[in-house]
C-alpha cells in the first residue's frame, strides 16, 4: 500500500547508492577525516558561499540537536523555543538530558515571532530578580517548521538581530530544509540562510539519504573541541564515510536541491487533490501537507493508502498529514486520487 | 598505501551493499519497526538461542555503551570497569555525560579481574559508611579486550555469578564480538555469551557494516521505556533500514561470523611475518595485533604501510597496532612482508 | 524600615535559637545520625501519623525538590508540574541540571487541574508514537501555591488517585507548608496530607527557621540509597544538627504551626488594611497577599514599607506581593496601616 | 565517651552562636544580599588581600566542589585530581553528576606531583588523537589534603605555572583550610595562597562554624552567572544569613585561624601521646592524625574514646583517624591519655 507516512519510510535517492558503490573498496581515514567527507565540505562550503565554514556530520537530527545546543550554550543556559518545536515535543527530553532547559515561547503555526522573542530577553535582562530563572542563552527555530510553514527573510532577520543584540547564537534546525528552500514562498536561497544564523545543519535523512545531517558553523565558529562533544554525546562516526559519501552525492549537481524540488512538486500535486476533494488543508507550500479529515472519511481513506494522524481538531474529525520525498511517484498520486474519489 | 591502522577505515562488505539494492525500492515503517530490522532480530534470536531476546540497532559504540549503562543504571549508579576500558578512556566522557561515574579496577591486559572485582563489591557493601562513595550499579567489560585479549568461559561465569550475587546488571561490550568469537582460544560460542550476561551489543561498525551495534537483551530484558532512553541520547535511527538492512544481511549464512573468521586468519598471517621479522608480539588471538619497533624500524615501515602507534614503550621503542577486516587481502599482507625485508 | 519582602527576610524563632545554645556543647554523629535529627524524626512521624515514615534534612526547597525529583524518576522520566510551578520558573533549572524535563500543564491560579492532568496522561498512555515524547513520571505540586492559593482535600484526593492509576510517584513542595494548612479554607490536616502523597517536604526556611527542609517519604518508602543520592546532589550536611536541633525545636509543642498561625492572623490583619484602602486583593487565605497597585501608589507605598513587585498588571497598574512571617508584629501592621493613609 | 570522630561532630564555636543572637532581631535582604554576608566578604576581601574578590556562601564542601568545577569547566571538560581526592571518593559522583569526569593523577600521600601533572597535560595536547579523551579542563587540589598533609608554597607554585601554561583553571578545596595555614609545617599565609589559584574555598564547617563554606574567586573572576549556577545547584541560600553571620564572626578579630591554632594545638599533643605510647603515626601536621592500631588494640580502646577507622593496613592492623576541633579540651586529651594506658 502506497504511504505517505513521511519522508523517511524510503530507501536512498540512487545517486547515493551509485556513490557506495564506486567508493567501497578505497580504504580512508575515519571518524570524519575521509575523503569523502571533506570532497563534501569543499562542495557545502560552495553551495553555501561560506569559504570557513566548520562541518561535521551526524547520524541524526535529534542528536545533532541535542550536540549543537549543548555545545553551544553553558551548562547553566537554556534555550529559546516555540511550544510546537521538535527539541520541545519529540525528543524524548535530548537536550534536556545535558542539562539544559527548553524555555518555550508561542507557536504561531510553528513559527516564533521576534516580537515576543525580543519582549522575552527584554525582560529577562530588565529585572535581576530573573537571575533565578534559567539564562536564555540560545534562540532554535525549526525551518521549515514542524507544521509546514516557512519564514520569510525579514522574519529570520529580526530574529538574527535580536540574537546578535544579546550575543547569544542563533540555530536553525534544517531536518528538512531542502524542502523550506524549494517551497514557492521562500525568498532566499542556502546561502543567504548561512549567512543570517550563528549553526544550522542540512538534513539529510528526511531529504534523500539513509541517514546524516550536516552541521554547519558558517563563518569557521565552531566551538573549541567540538570533536570532543560530538564523541561525548555518542554522535561520532568511526566509519564517517557512511556520512561523507552520502553528502558528498547530495551535493553534487545539486542533487539537495532537486530532491526536494521533486518532493515540493509531487506535494503540490497533492494539495491539488485535497482541494479538489473538497477538503480543507492547512497552509504548507513544503513537502507536508495537512488536512481536515472526518473521521470516517479517515478511516475510509486508511484502507486505500498510508498517513499519519497528526492530532483530534474535534470529536468527529482529525487533523492528518500526507509527506512526499524524492521517492513519490505519478503512480503513489494516482493511488491516492483514486482513494479519494470513494470518500 | 595498504592500511592496517584499524577495521574501520574500508567499507561495507559487499554483501551488505548487495542487500541495500535490492531493497532500496521498497517502503517502510521507521524507528526500528522496519521489515529488515524485524527479519535481523529473527535471525539473531535464533544465533543467539534467545527466544525471547529483545534487539535494538544503535549507530555507533560509545552511543551504545552510554545508552546500555544508563538504561540498566540508577542515575546514582556508577559502572565498574578496568583502567583500560574504552568507557573510562577513549569515549570523551559520554557515560559521565550522563552522570555515571566510571569506577575503576585494574587492568590484567585488558581484563577484569574476577577476584578483585568481587572483593570491592563486599568491600562496599560490608561498610556502611562507603554511602558516601558512588554505588557500584553494573560491571562493564569488553569482549575482545581493547588489547586484543579474549576472556576464558570461566573467567565470564565467574563475573557472571557475581553481578548475580550482588544483583547488579553485567554488560559485554561487543564492538569486536566476531573477532572475540573465532579467537582460537576462545572456549564458547555466541548463544552462551548471551547466556551469561544481561546485555551485550554485536559489533557491526568494525566487523563489516558501514555502522550499527545490535545491542541485545537476551532474556527480553529489555528496560522499560528504552525506545524513549535511546531517542533520549540521540541514537535512535529515523530511517532504521539503514542498521536492518546491515544486520540482516550480516546474520545471514553466517556472515558475520565468516568476516571474523578472515580476518583472524589475516591477522595470524600477520603474526608470523612479525614473528619471522624477529620482532616481538604481544599475546593477541583477535585480529589486532600489537607490536614492539624500534622508532627506527616504526620511521621505515611507515613509510610503506600505514598502521597506528599504540604507545611508548620506552624512549626509543613503540607499540604498535596492526589491525585486519572482512576487507584485508593477500596483497596487503604480501606488500607488509615486503615492507619488512626493508627493516 | 519595615520590610514584607519575604517569609526569608528575618532570622530565626526564639525557640530555635535557645535550642542551638543548650544543644552546643554536645557531641553528635554527623550526616543525619545526630540525636536532634532522630529526634525530630520521632515528633514528625507523630505528628504525621506516619510512625514508618523516612525523613530526611535538606538545607533549602530548590535542593530538596531536585533531589526528591532526581531520586524518584528514572533519569528519562519528566515532572509534571503546572506553569507556574516554583520548579518550573525559580530554580535555574535544577530539574533539568539532573536531565529531567518540566512538562507544564496549565495553572489555574497556582493550582493544577487534575482533569487536565488525567486527560495528558491517557493521552500519552493511549498513543503508541508518544514514546518519542518524554515519559511522564511523577506529578509535583506546591501546597499552597505560588500564589497563595490552596487545594481543597477534595482536589489533592483527586490528583493522588490519578497518581496512582498511573503508577508514578505524587510530590508535595511544602516550602510553605505550614501556612497552607494553618489557612482557614485548609479542609484537612498534616496527618491527611501526609497519607496522600507519596513523598513531601515540609519546609522549615520559610517557617521560621534560619534554614531546613524535612523531606517525608510517609510509608517508609524512600528511594534504595536515598543517602547517596542526597550526597550527590551536593545537599547531604555534615554537621546535620543545624537542621536537626531546628527541626527538634519545630516539632516541640506544635512550634511550627503555631508559627504559621502568627503569620496568617497577621496577613488577614493586612488583608483587612488593604480592603479598607479600597485596594483590590487576590484571593489568598495564606501569608502572603497579592495587591493591585496604580504605579503612583507602588512608588509613594515604597517609599515607607519594603515589599515586592510580582507583576505588570498593565502599563499603569502592577501586582505586588506583601509576605508575612513569625517575626511580624502588630508595629510592623501599625507602620503598614499609617503608609497606606498617606495614598 | 569523648569523640574524636570527626571536626564535624561539635557544635558552633560560641562566637558564632553569640553573632546569632545578637543579629536575629533585624531584617535583612535574602540570597547573599544580606548585610552580614556583605560584611564577610569585606573582612575576607581584606585577609585574602584581594579587593577585588567575589565571594560566595554555600552550605557545604560536596555542594561547594560541584558548583564550583562545573561552573569553571565547559560541559565536555573534565577535572584533573589526585585518587585519593575528596571528589573523586567521597562525594557519590556530585561532580560526574554534571557531566563532569574526574580525571585521576597518581596520590603522593594525598598530594598532586607537579610534574606528573605536566606530563599529563603535554601528552595530552601533544597527541591529536586525544581527541577522543576526555579534555582535561581544571586542576583540584585539597589543602590540606584528605591524609592531613601540606603542599609547600614551591609545590603550589608549580601547579599554579603548569594551569598558567595550558589555560585551566587551578582550583584550591579548602574545606579544612584552616588547619594547613596554621599548620608548623605551612611555609605561606592565606593571602599568598588567595594570589596562587584562580578559586578556592574557606571551609567553615569543619573549622568551627555550623555549615557554609566561602568560595572566593580572588581576582573577581567569577564565572558569568555564577549566581544561577549557584540555584541551580541547589545551593543557594535564602536567608543567607544563616551562613553570612557566621563568616562575619569567623572573620573578626581572627576568629578562624585561632579556631584552627587552638586544633593543631591539640593534635600536637595527641601526637605526643601516641608517640609515648609506642605507636606509629603518619606525618601529619594537621588537625587530622592517622595511628597505625593493632586491631585488639583498637578494640580496646574503642571501649573508651570514638575515633575513626581509616582503612586496613593488614590482617591484624587498621589506621585509625582522630581528629581535633575548636571544641576539643584539655579534659578530652586527659581522657586519651588515660585510656593508652590501658593498651
Amino acid at each position: 500500500m502506497t504511504s505517505f507516512e513521511s519522508d523517511y519510510n524510503n530507501g536512498a535517492h540512487p545517486d547515493i547508492l551509485r556513490h557506495f558503490l564506486e567508493t567501497n573498496d578505497q580504504q580512508s581515514a575515519s571518524y570524519g577525516y575521509d575523503q569523502w567527507s571533506e570532497s563534501a565540505r569543499t562542495k557545502i562550503r560552495e553551495a553555501t558561499q561560506c569559504p570557513d565554514a566548520n562541518i561535521f556530520f551526524l547520524a541524526g537530527g535529534t542528536q545533532a540537536n541535542a550536540t549543537v545546543i549543548d555545545a553551544m550554550t553553558a551548562s547553566y543556559e537554556g534555550v529559546l523555543a516555540v511550544t510546537t518545536a521538535h527539541i520541545n515535543v519529540h525528543e524524548s527530553g535530548a537536550v534536556e538530558a545535558f542539562g539544559h532547559k527548553v524555555i518555550t515561547l508561542p507557536s504561531h503555526d510553528g513559527k516564533m515571532d521576534a516580537t515576543e522573542l525580543h519582549d522575552y530577553l527584554k525582560a529577562y535582562h530588565a529585572d535581576p530578580t530573573w537571575e533565578h530563572i534559567v539564562y536564555p542563552g540560545m534562540v532554535y527555530i525549526t525551518f521549515p517548521t514542524e507544521l509546514g510553514t516557512v519564514y520569510k527573510a525579514a522574519e529570520i532577520e529580526q530574529i538574527h538581530a535580536i540574537c546578535q543584540e544579546y550575543k547569544i547564537p542563533f540555530f536553525i534546525d534544517g531536518a528538512r530544509l531542502g524542502y523550506g528552500l524549494m517551497s514557492a514562498e521562500c525568498d532566499f536561497d542556502l546561502p543567504w540562510l548561512a549567512h543570517h544564523c550563528d549553526v544550522f545543519y542540512i538534513g539529510g535523512t528526511k531529504v534523500g539519504a539513509l541517514c546524516g545531517e550536516a552541521v554547519v558553523f558558517p563563518r569557521g565558529n565552531a566551538p573549541r573541541q567540538f570533536f570532543t562533544i560530538v564523541k561525548r554525546h555518542g554522535a561520532l562516526l568511526a566509519k564517517s564515510r557512511v556520512a561523507g559519501v552520502q553528502f558528498d552525492a547530495l551535493f553534487t549537481e545539486g542533487l539537495y536541491l532537486r530532491i526536494a524540488q521533486h518532493a515540493i512538486d509531487k506535494a503540490m500535486q497533492l494539495r491539488q487533490l485535497f482541494t479538489d476533494a473538497g477538503l480543507t488543508l492547512r497552509d504548507s507550500s513544503t513537502n507536508q501537507q495537512f488536512v481536515e479529515l472526518a473521521n470516517t472519511q479517515m478511516k475510509q481513506l486508511a484502507s486505500q493508502v498510508l498517513f499519519e494522524t497528526w492530532e483530534p481538531i474535534d470529536n468527529d474529525h482529525t487533523l492528518c498529514r500526507f509527506v512526499t520525498s524524492w521517492a513519490t511517484t505519478d503512480q503513489n498520486i494516482a493511488e491516492l486520487a483514486q482513494a479519494l474519489q470513494t470518500l
